[in-house]
């Protein structure tokens, strides 16, 4: 019998985990091998434009495998839907069944990724912080910003959004949220102040520069996960001393790395997982003068440790049709 | 607000349908270029040997995506659970929205399955059929046959099954349903008696030899979906007049034609796709000499034909938790 689970009960759930943890372990399994993550599926729509991914597999030995289906339809916005939606399958590895369904509206997606944020700031980002800098004014602007809140103690903000009204009601979000905020006019002036930086944006184009980046700071680029977005300038990752993905695999064919490398301003052979970073300081930065990026794309491998950490914290009798 | 629809619910709305003119017309919309089927995914397991499929896809220019998970443990019959599992997200093309999570515990695919075997013998079996032929013993043995019930009057049946004790249950659940029933002591018993022969085995290696084949004969051959089964020696397809495949796109790489062109017994220029036979008469049967062989691997534009009827069919006020 699968068991149906709401949002209400993941997120009841999920107060009980500590999602950046689980990353790590995510990440550290990830990069030794331990996780089957087959190609991402994906079907891309134009009018309007979305698209649908199914990121799925396992931890070998594990209990259970996971798909993950999540969509993104940014024109919804435009008639107050959400821009995500999801579904998360928990699927036994030794008898196949689907255990459980969890109903989870994307929600699971957008904490793994902006716990994968948190993750990658707390091996790279530079020790003093005292403005973020963020690009983008979505879920995850907002996410990967409180994310942080508890390894880095600043609470200055610079936001740079495409649209100023939706900058506007992100200053007004954070500000609540006891952020100090100001909006930046265009992505330069964000590059200029913040030493630390989230691009979290859909952008097909390069929003940052690398001549403006100043020495030392830490960008995350969590906003490019298909063949075709790109936040970041190639030059940004070329002049980077230190460059790292959350997947080497998908750093192949999407995110920015592989936007770099394909302009030749990269070479793959100096980029490293996340996974190492977090067993290997060595890997990570060095003095405080150093450029450090993240790029994440998003890995099934996040998906599966986050689940499987929620089905163990949800009710045994759960509802069923 | 996702709709959840129990299996109850679907098996009532499939009443309703007539899942044979369904397919025809999912076979005709995919040959002809107007369904989008993006590669199968796959993960598959060796202790206890086991497969979970992701089939997905869509109409070009319909309402919703489909998004299908089936697993098949085959050993889970020792431990008296359903071999097969499985789940459909039925996803809108125009907003992402998990519009219906479908728990058909892997029998919508049984009933695709069946129905698309029913539409092969339509277009490809002999007029006169004394003795209908099955290798294998299980859901689809039985499936294919009933699903044949409304165009074939014959009602005789030769089985053949691996496991003696299966091949008898099946005669006793075959004889209940008015069918006379002969178990073959193998596979060549089975070919020498039937005009029409369903294979329905999980067989790695092939069962039956090309010269066993009677003149005349029609094979539907839908046991094997992975790159490593195999019902028909390669000669079976070799000597056939007439070779029909589900998707020219899947047999590049799985089913009984790659198999066979893999052995060189088979060129992929002479194999029409069931979208053509149905539309074009030239490619089907011109005289009941001939033999026939339909393979049939599977395609998402079956799964999405059938969800897309079942969820017109469904109560729009669903379960939702």
């Amino acid at each position: 019998m699968t068991a149906l689970y709401s949002l209400a009960q993941i997120r009841a759930a999920l107060t009980q985990l500590d999602p950046i943890s689980i990353m790590e372990s995510a990440f550290v399994a990830y990069s030794e091998g331990r996780v089957v993550v087959p190609p991402v599926g994906e079907m891309v729509f134009s009018d309007p434009p979305g698209e649908i991914h199914i990121k799925y597999g396992y931890e070998i030995g594990a209990e259970r495998a996971i798909v993950k289906v999540v969509s993104g339809f940014y024109n919804n916005a435009r008639s107050g839907l959400p821009t995500r939606s999801g579904v998360l399958l928990v699927i036994s590895q030794k008898t196949g069944v689907i255990e459980a369904v969890l109903l989870d509206e994307g929600e699971l997606t957008d904490v793994r990724t902006a716990a994968a944020g948190a993750v990658a700031a707390r091996y790279l980002a530079p020790k003093t912080i005292t403005t973020i800098g963020v690009l983008g004014s979505g879920i995850q602007a907002r996410l990967q910003v409180t994310a942080l809140a508890g390894q880095v103690p600043c609470r200055n903000l610079i936001v740079w959004s495409r649209n100023g009204a939706h900058a506007q009601r992100y200053a007004a979000q954070m500000t609540e949220l006891g952020y100090s905020v100001r909006i930046a006019s265009e992505p330069r002036q964000v590059a200029e102040c913040a030493e630390l930086i989230i691009t979290a944006t859909a952008a097909c184009s390069p929003l940052l520069q690398g001549d403006w980046i100043k020495s030392g700071t830490h960008i995350t680029a969590m906003g490019s996960d298909t063949p075709d977005k790109q936040e970041l300038h190639a030059d940004v990752l070329g002049r980077a001393d230190i460059v790292v993905v959350d997947s080497l695999d998908h750093s192949r064919t999407r995110g920015e790395a592989a936007r770099a490398v394909a302009a030749g301003a990269l070479m793959m052979s100096r980029v490293s997982e996340l996974g190492q970073v977090i067993r290997q300081p060595q890997l990570r930065r060095q003095h405080d003068a150093q450029v450090s990026v993240a790029d994440l794309t998003g890995v099934a491998a996040q998906d599966i440790a986050l689940a499987s950490a929620i089905l163990e914290g949800l009710p045994q009798r759960a509802a069923a049709l």
